[in-house]
């Protein structure tokens, strides 16, 4: 896109899309502490934070917690919560060569149309509704974002979930106290579908290397990471003082973990390069099967230690993923993680509704 | 389930699923005088009475009533409602057994999640999404109560209507002044699709005896209600000195009534006992058709007298269960009885969002 | 429908359907000026302008600045947003003669109940769920008006789009400072999608002619609009002073326009006399094609002149409607006039939800 099209380039307005591979390591641990604050303050406190902005949830993905969490915070302190269902309730917001007429708008028109009505728009976006080409998703939600005169906030892409990793992070550290040099694993697990992005794992690992942490990638061979997001975490453990390795051996992994956080994702190998190429679903799910035996149960647990925690962004699919007996048990800080999306994503809101800076 | 998993086991959390069979009389009776003094009420003077209290809504089968009167009664207290669509919006609550990945999501799960967030869950199940058996949508509402550690409200499921049963109790009072001794009609019509549950008369039927109201079931044969319920509807008669007789002969069982409320209900010895069972269309469908006769019209309205009332839950299907003249004519209630719902829902709200008892 | 069985006749409602055709252009005048006071207002001075009353939107077709500028303008100024969706949501409202048991609720039932929670109707319907009949659509906005106890507002059925027309003028008038004698040229463009209806030019071309604008209504022969709309336009243009021509040639149309307005409509001489007839497609489609040259671009706008403006109401059809450098150029006013929407019905909801008279 050309500078001269461009929507408000002047604008200072903050999206929250790639941030965790862009939002330095000192404002990111700031983040931390705002979102723990703004949770510990009393709902009287902060119900009128938000009074009268409205933000446009744009999901072409369904989720529980994404939605559930996103409303009601938002609501809670004060602001507008509007879902919009591409194709049943909107017109599909499409790129250029891919509109249909009367079916679809262009984005740029979008993005446009709604930055006259309110003040933020949120996108879920990854997979099929991207054509499962691996950073299509991002790519869209920022054509979004250089259109928009308001803040455009990732609520997963497939690249990056920056809400996710903001809640886990102040998961870690209400339980952990800190999190310099504490140990994570961040592992993939098998699930009988694969079709789940590597949002997840590769924001927490930006965030967690941000954040000095001593950090495991466990995977079977086929589920690398994205490369220029590896370097990046690299980088970070590097600067920050902590570490980054990789373990093709959960049991091996997770020894003296202080966080087992374990989920599936895709193999980025076994994605279409271009849009309306296929998945190559047979290869893709002859990896996963051949890696039945990646779960996080009570002998996983055991080999972590006691003191160990249980982590996932959920939903979980359990008796695959991971068993009930760890799910439910006492090293599960799954709910108290889920219940800080809310937290997370309040601070989050709170911050680009007041526009500072533009991160992206 | 059993103790060890159970979420916030000492919470004193209200849910509001069997209430109809559960709730003494004399609570009930207090609870429909609640309703009608929070219906007098302007809204100025309640319109803060809920602030900031979140409420999810969870669909499972349309409403027209109920969606739009519980997202309207809720946010005229100033209260969040946030309708959530299984299936589109969420990942579908589903129970062990029936998980697909990342299709479902657990019951257990979504309970613990949604209560990380808000503050009461409310659902509405029956039919199709319970597989027609009989109960298992009733069962699937107390898992979900199981595991919340805020009140489940149930919209209707496959047993009770408690919401409805308010709503009419509220509007025959305010017709009749009182209820003791109050004849009142519950009879079954016909409609051209058997897919209703027994819900409505089954909640219905049990208020009515706990208010000592002369109750009389009228059905053709083949469509008896729950066992349980008739035997505690009896004995609440028995001890309210109301009294509870069936016929099966509309014309004969409205002489005399104060009140006529029939509508179509499935046979349920036609529905299948375990999951994945087919319900046993062909006889549903020829003992509805059998009984086509059994409308309400103006003649059955003379039967009754000019100071009979009617009434219906709606939607209801006219020309099949009722003819335009009764419906629409001077003896209709109808619209007041839904016009109720809201107020009736907004005292069960406001009760269960001020936890004192678990009723359930 | 007989009078005996109307809903609240006597009471003083607004309803919001054909007011392009019926509405006086001294009280019109009035309101453009009003939406356009209202929209000067900071959100802190009208953010309790509409406290507490709860509107039911109802979207038969989809959209993406109804839907979102409703939402957000009422909740900014107080309001209850409660969108509702035939047939997932809501059982569907239908007229007599339609019914399908456990589908669908009469309208005259549906109003009715609707009335009982809320403040007022807000329904989008034209097309495909009206079957293509002209007329039907609007028809079917009455019917529910005429049953419903508060006001019904359209927001687009297939005769008119009083909703936009506003829109349109407050951004004609903010553009040129006043209406008389401004020269508008509303045309019909080409679109690889027939399926749009003749709302638009129609509710435009009564309003600009009631504010005594020099209209040109241009479109190639086989896409005459209504003849009663035409017929009440002209006369509009002759008590005003004003006037009213019908070009087939955009190029020569358009010379000395202060505004261009063109989009596309369908032939109503190829839809349905009666509902289940089909739409002559074959036809329809062939004169679409043979009039692929209808397109709105630089040289269009060249031929206007350098102070024309151009306005669409959006989604527009690029390639195909408006070219991009047009949409996206500096005599594009789209953006704005998309933004006035959310004014413009601020000032219709805030009317009609103060009752005065009946207006229909």
């Amino acid at each position: 896109m050309t500078a001269h099209t461009k929507n408000n380039p002047s604008m200072d307005v903050q999206d929250w899309i790639d941030v965790d591979l862009t939002l330095a390591p000192g404002p990111y641990a700031e983040l931390i502490d705002s979102a723990v604050q703004l949770k510990a303050l009393s709902w009287s406190e902060k119900d009128k934070l938000l009074a009268n902005k409205a933000v446009y949830f744009i999901f072409f993905n369904q989720s529980t917690r994404t939605r559930s969490s996103f409303l009601t915070g938002l609501q809670k302190m004060g602001g507008i919560a509007i879902a919009l269902d591409p194709g049943s309730g909107i017109y599909t917001p499409a790129l250029p060569g891919q509109e249909i007429p009367y079916a679809t708008e262009r984005v740029s028109d979008v993005a446009r149309v709604l930055s006259g009505f309110g003040d933020a728009i949120a996108i879920r976006m990854y997979g099929e509704p991207a054509g499962w080409v691996y950073g299509q998703a991002n790519r869209y939600m920022k054509e979004f974002a250089d259109w928009a005169g308001i803040p455009v906030i990732s609520m997963e892409c497939d690249r990056f979930h920056p809400c996710q990793a903001l809640a886990d992070m102040m998961t870690i550290k209400e339980r952990l106290g800190g999190l310099r040099k504490k140990r994570i694993v961040i592992s993939w697990a098998y699930s009988g579908s694969w079709h789940k992005p590597v949002a997840v794992p590769q924001s927490l690992l930006l965030a967690s290397t941000k954040c000095a942490m001593d950090v495991v990638v466990a995977h079977p061979p086929g589920f690398e990471l994205d490369e220029q997001v590896m370097a990046a975490a690299e980088q970070y453990a590097a600067e920050q003082g902590g570490s980054l390795i990789v373990s093709h051996d959960l049991e091996e992994a997770v020894r003296g973990a202080d966080i087992v956080y374990a989920k599936s994702w895709c193999s980025l190998g076994h994605l279409p390069r271009r849009l309306g190429e296929p998945v190559n679903e047979a290869a893709m799910v002859d990896l996963f099967e051949a890696n039945r035996h990646w779960m996080v149960d009570e002998r996983i647990m055991q080999c972590a230690g006691s003191s160990a925690s249980y982590l996932h962004c959920l939903p979980a699919d359990r008796g695959q993923e991971v068993s009930d007996k760890v799910m439910d048990g006492p090293q599960s800080l799954v709910f108290q993680q889920a219940a800080n999306r809310m937290h997370a994503q309040n601070a989050i809101m709170a911050r680009v509704l007041s526009p500072v800076s533009r991160t992206r």
